[in-house]
């Protein structure tokens, strides 16, 4: 296979670091240009596990140093920050796959809102397409030059719970998502509550009460499903552990199921994705058994009237650079999969 | 303080080394025997921290192994046995705080649902206090003389719900408990689920959608509290840590209410309870924030008509061994606090 | 590439599941068959993680079950089970890769000391070749019908230490290993001391003083380096954390010699092994940085008198599969570093 | 007991934390004022697990804000601050215990090397006692009025070597001392090193080779003990949890020895030391066995002509804040174990 020349900007963060070994092993991808803020630092000073398996150095990013040929762009950059970067690789041409928030909401109000800061590429934002691959019945993201990957909290409670919603069984209003990440979600930058002894041994909730960033993301998706409203209670939790996101959501069913029936209409919502597994017999999702894999696992239970769906997803892979790599191979006609086992 | 002369069966397990610690810097505890399956092992070899500060070897349980003397049995065996020793005790005149399940259930047609064994001591079950201390208006506990100490998660749940409940706030039947525990919670005994390379870095709910046994022993509370029967959704889930619990609790508000109007209801309900903490500001409950005190750690917030509500305690302390030392100082008159700092 | 057909015996250790997850992203493997102690179960039942990805079922072990035409077994086996297993493979004319032990150590009578179990096929162990690609200067491996993969611990302690004793720089009766590994080393049965509350949160040296049955293993080859008995003080130590083993060396130099001078050997001795980085500047190895890779990462010191030689691997890796594999390639004539990135 | 009177200095890091914990349970301690930069602020703000337990605010140091009446002065300040303080307690009549290094080293030159800054306190230097009580054979700690509390690694470190050294055994400048230390031992401040998800899973050597400032801490002491210099390798290494420092120390017999004569030995040397364990039989040392208690466990072995001996302590309790309380124990003239059980 012909590799496709592709440029990383933001390449010090671990959702950077997890596309190179994705990359390293992918039979299409060629990395060839890395864009920072610092010029010519080699990424293996950056990330001691890529020493002497990536040659490359960084470059500071200006339209010039875009390497003629480079067809995709990952941006593994900071919110605010990707919205700057984009339109100079959509001007060279190049495809971009952001992996920041600053496409993935629709209205740059919401936007605002939540991040807390100016929208500074409106223009931009009609064109994007939110890259959820198992959701993209139109088939948008083949065909997208500015692709939003989704966040990772709503990458694992949206796939719980769309096919609830797309067939009308549950409540949009009545939904609670409680959800726990490992620490490497909260990315690369030293801070207090991510210092080792403050958050190991420890487990807490944090943003609670419609005060985290993902939120709106994922009520913009659940009502496009639900084709209504939907108003979700979600509690984010930051767990003692690298990587992982387990989402647990709870649902008022509004038509009588079983867990057989649910089983059911998920396996078939679900029929030829490949990287969602709806667990059967007594399995549950845990994320250990999705760590550094592309898959989403997915359990359904009923109790109390209430659908129990828990969703299990490597926040740095299906959450975010197994999503990237995931959303190229579409876009580029490559296998869904290639890369990704 | 002249010291109170108490006995330990069951001394192998974390919930035993707990225990110790406490006695150890407690003014009004000497134990004086430990009772075993195992004839004379030395405490030391059990519990390697143990070394050089418990001088005891263990016995094994017959009546005429019960020193003269002692006044207090703490039943740190396993479901099934308590209810074998605990008769024992109570004819040689000793009173018994029991840690394990056996008397906290009133019914024992739901035990024995809940924990697929008969109940073989059915005779003792209507003279067991239920060990909640912050719940026990009536002051039963100080008369008890056959004690049942509280499950860690019922103890969690319960003190984060009570007080709605209480006040006739929120609805019984529509409750989603969503509890997390460190490992030390599923006991010593090595088991796959429990071997470190497999629960470290996961995450994962087990025994869902009613199939926990302590859920029986949360709704049978918090029935009583509302007054009416309580029916919950609980999800327990494994953390990688040794200790620790966190109860994110939703239940339907039934009256309007806010964030500081609950906040007010809360302190009222958990005035002059030493051992409850109702955060303020933006503080959140966290498992390290209590670990190795006696502390449950709350925290309200109101989203979605819905009462959101995080409780934070040690599963060995306040969710075990802590817990039975409180109980020890109301039925005997000490400072409820006495050994618990 | 057209792949290999290749057996598996003992599908259900955590080396098992790393060589499964490097065979199915290797260019030239496929699994075709699984043997193990029960019939007919899915290897998706026995490691969630490998669910909808690997589709086989296990085999009981007899000579007809050997499907025809498969080119290498991989002994995934116990001690003392493979030396049972690995003739019966051989008369089928396959070329064997045994992770175990029990063709390691040339002299029967030293494996039966260290083991303490009886070697029952010492008429296999003169064929059999020490699968240490980068010391294999004669290239041994790639004619070996009989492959010993090499133990995790003597994986580091070697790399680490034969650079020095091949270029007679250090006295091999003077030499302290202190290695350390995380759990999944010890296997996949659950163990007192491997109980996550009890293993978690600390850190013990553990079969100290010659007791660890790697000490023949890595004395063995290290006195082949050196052309003279080796003496080796070895000091293994259980981390909690899931992978990796990083060895600390501390060789007695006995001629003069410089960190500049040794780091400059080292680059020299290891000139074309892909897997192995020796470090340059402040940096020092941590197995973080070679977790999930078949490296092994080096940094040499000198401080009074001594040689201090750091090295790290992922003891699932280049310590067990990673390597498998690695010597796989290189019997079979495919690129050393195929399926390996 | 009447309670003395101390007052704190430094309260925002974990050594702080820790002396809060043992201050709370200690029958002699009543903390009545914190020093800090910051003005007004409550401790519960600080360590949310004093929340409720201990009803202080910080002060900003100067000679007129300490209490009268205080008898001694913790100061748990960063190296360089504390001995910029202690002159002040000193002049204002407060016996100052010091868990900084600032007065450790009895030659300013040494100090000014190993912590590249000036000392600027050199006037008080000599008054200083080093506070390793178990070493104390003079009984200087009871009439010190500045003592140098010891650092976490020399703690370990010389309670495992002195005895040997003390009976001319071994040779002081053929030492190598193989350390590894949870993370609290680098401080509360949040650094890339540890970064939950940098040093989780990991396991590092660092400051390899003489670089460690607690390197000429440990040759002071040892150096006393041998009355002749030595000179040892020193290796720390940071490991994956919370608390606790494993000391693996190897250093050359110069006289014939075996295990059971320098069990023997050490049990004798460490006669009285109430908080020093030598461990028998096939029991070692382990972090958790040890972790909130002040006990240093030692087990000793002997290979190849050398001692290796592995001492295991809380690098946050003996290591620091519960030796810095058995010091004012003595110091103050009340049992040498009180408040650390």
């Amino acid at each position: 296979m012909q590799k496709i020349p592709v440029v990383v900007a933001g390449p010090s963060g671990y959702t950077a670091l997890e596309l190179f070994r994705l990359a390293l092993r992918h039979p299409g991808i060629e990395v060839v240009a890395l864009f920072s803020r610092k010029e010519d630092a080699p990424i293996g000073d950056i990330h001691p596990a890529l020493r002497g398996r990536v040659d490359l150095r960084t470059t500071i990013l200006r339209p010039e140093a875009i390497p003629k040929g480079a067809k995709a762009a990952f941006l593994c950059l900071p919110h605010g920050t990707a919205m700057e970067a984009a339109p100079m690789f959509l001007n060279a041409g190049l495809r971009v796959i952001d992996l920041s928030s600053d496409y993935r909401l629709k209205d740059a109000a919401v936007y605002e809102k939540a991040y807390k800061r100016p929208h500074t590429d409106k223009g931009n934002l009609p064109r994007a397409v939110y890259g959820l691959p198992e959701l993209d019945a139109a088939g948008a993201i083949r065909k997208a030059d500015l692709l939003a990957n989704p966040g990772c909290y709503p990458t694992a409670s949206v796939l719980a719970l769309a096919p609830l919603f797309a067939h009308d069984l549950a409540d949009p209003s009545d939904v609670v998502i409680d959800a726990k990440s490992g620490v490497s979600g909260a990315g690369r930058e030293p801070t207090a509550p991510t210092h080792f002894p403050e958050c190991n041994e420890s487990l807490a909730p944090y943003k609670v009460a419609g005060a985290h960033q993902h939120l709106p993301e994922i009520e913009q998706i659940l009502s496009l499903q639900a084709k209504r409203p939907a108003s979700v209670i979600f509690t984010p939790h930051l767990v003692p552990m690298d990587r992982g996101i387990l989402a647990s959501c709870y649902a008022r069913l509004t038509k009588s199921a079983t867990r057989e029936s649910l089983e059911a209409l998920y396996r078939d919502f679900y029929k030829g994705a490949k990287f969602v597994r709806i667990l059967a017999g007594d399995a549950l999702p845990s994320t250990k058994a999705v760590a550094h894999t592309n898959f989403c696992d997915i359990a359904v239970r009923v109790q109390h009237g209430r659908a129990l769906v828990f969703s299990a997803i490597d926040n740095l892979a299906k959450g975010a650079s197994g999503q990237a790599v995931q959303n190229f191979n579409l876009m580029f006609g490559l296998d869904e999969g290639a890369g990704l086992e």
